[in-house]
């Protein structure tokens, strides 16, 4: 019998899965933590290795990986959290340890594919997934494609400059919706204010979480429900002018700070409707959130690889 | 022997030529204003009559429409510069006509197919095509494909808010692109800047054309040269933020705009470069004007009939 092999390195956790030719609950997982003492790719080879099924017969790996990376060489260019892979060619690596096909994607654009094929966006063809979390990131996918670009390289939806004025973006340039309206961006926001001497319940703390201002705004702290509000339009105003360049029946938003609560969400919802040029891009558009939580990546890994091998 | 027609639809002519299997020159060719006395939909099926060809079987007419349309169905929602096309089922009108299937697209998106297939973007298979003329639009192939969304409606590049504290846009919302960048908007800056005294060559009169301003800029004048470099900042910006979205390897400019001199085209390509978040988002990006001129349209919607016919 058959089966494939989904992998999914996080920042924190490498998991990896065994799932039968159509099933979508694994027959097998594992997790372990990213970091350790030998090299990650040493690491998750060991971790595929003892997940490996006796019973069938493997017919491709798909890894969902982090960071900038080539989806046909399966070349990382970078990875946030892992420092030592710089270019490393993580699809020939694996394929050199297992003799099996291998193939990869970023992390945003597995999700996007797993929500597709698995989750929240099962019937639709044209799917805008936007993953808020530390940083901003997305996944598209129009009449059934994944778009990808010439070097794998699209679905930077974070990286769109939505105020020429604002902060500095993780990337450099300025503005970006990333820099204002990320986890990280919404705690500077209350950081910053307080600093300014506004009142909050929140603690004068670096280590403030989105969590923390979600819980302060449900309890009627107006810092926090302003922080959240004012990057729920940003994000609202941003996936109009994505209406506009992608028309997709559904937004599926992921992440962590998705699921921060009502304030942040319905923000985002009201400036998405309000902002599209035209009702036509509303008046069908299912906004959701995802629905396969930490399964995201394994089950868009996973898509990928039985989407190319499955009649191979 | 097979036979193709070919329909552009533009706000000042209706363009109709055809064209056989393979051929990129038309056999024969027929413009007429597109304003007159009949309806513009019985004007034109009269030039499609006058130009049919006699010792050709005529597979399909493609035709290239102006403003946003179902490409499915064929049906105009509205269309700037024909008030009566107000949900308009052209691809049905015609085909009841002639008896021929019918396809059709917006005239951006044709366009982008037809300097994909025939212009500036043969080979390419990721495209990137912005027209900048009265308004912002685009037309975007993703692993040859064009990008629709589930309604046609997607490839609205001008609709993207570049400045939230911009200008109104003519589709009412701000700071989009089109209202910082079209052609009007650049001769409503220098009109603005001429009533609060600044000085220029040109006159302060409601009717300076970007054709002017690029004249102007070419003698040196610093009003002109200022307001054709910051709307070309603004547009290359964009573009840099597209890069990231589709990642094509190819950026075509094309609509009378883009072709009104250096100032322009040179500060579009140095802020494309500027503001990407990594190189190789250009390092191989060829970046270029379009090459069909006036028959991109005519071109474009015979592709897609082309694509749809020639195996049927």
């Amino acid at each position: 019998m058959k089966a494939y092999i989904s992998v999914d390195i996080g920042g924190t956790n490498i998991r990896a899965a065994v799932f039968t030719e159509a099933e979508i609950s694994p027959i097998t997982r594992k997790k372990i933590p990213t970091r350790g003492n030998q090299l990650p790719q040493d690491r998750m080879v060991e971790l595929i290795a003892e997940i490996w099924p006796g019973n069938y017969s493997v017919s491709a790996i798909g890894i969902s990986a982090p960071g900038p990376l080539d989806p046909v060489s399966g070349m990382i260019f970078s990875a946030p959290n892992i420092p030592a892979w710089k270019n490393f060619p993580l699809k020939t690596y694996i394929e050199e340890k297992f003799h099996i096909p291998v193939v990869t994607g970023n992390d945003a654009n597995m999700a996007a594919l797993g929500e597709w094929k698995y989750g929240a966006g099962i019937g639709h063809h044209d799917i805008l997934y936007l993953t808020i979390s530390t940083g901003i990131g997305g996944g598209v996918i129009i009449g059934d494609q994944l778009i990808l670009g010439c070097k794998g390289l699209a679905g930077e939806l974070g990286h769109f400059t939505v105020d020429p004025d604002g902060p500095a973006c993780g990337c450099g340039k300025k503005g970006h919706l990333e820099a204002m309206a990320s986890g990280p961006a919404i705690s500077r926001y209350v950081i910053d204010q307080i600093n300014k001497g506004r009142f909050s319940s929140l603690p004068n703390s670096l280590s403030i979480t989105t969590r923390d201002i979600a819980l302060a705004a449900s309890q009627g702290d107006g810092l926090a429900i302003e922080a959240l509000t004012r990057a729920g339009e940003y994000i609202g105003k941003a996936l109009a002018d994505y209406l506009h360049v992608f028309n997709p029946s559904i937004i599926i938003l992921g992440g962590g700070v998705s699921f921060s609560g009502p304030v942040l969400i319905e923000t985002i919802r009201k400036a998405v409707y309000q902002n599209v040029i035209s009702p036509q891009y509303t008046e069908d558009l299912i906004f959701t959130t995802a629905a396969l939580g930490d399964d995201a990546g394994l089950l868009g890994a996973l898509t990928l690889a039985r989407m190319e091998f499955s009649h191979g």
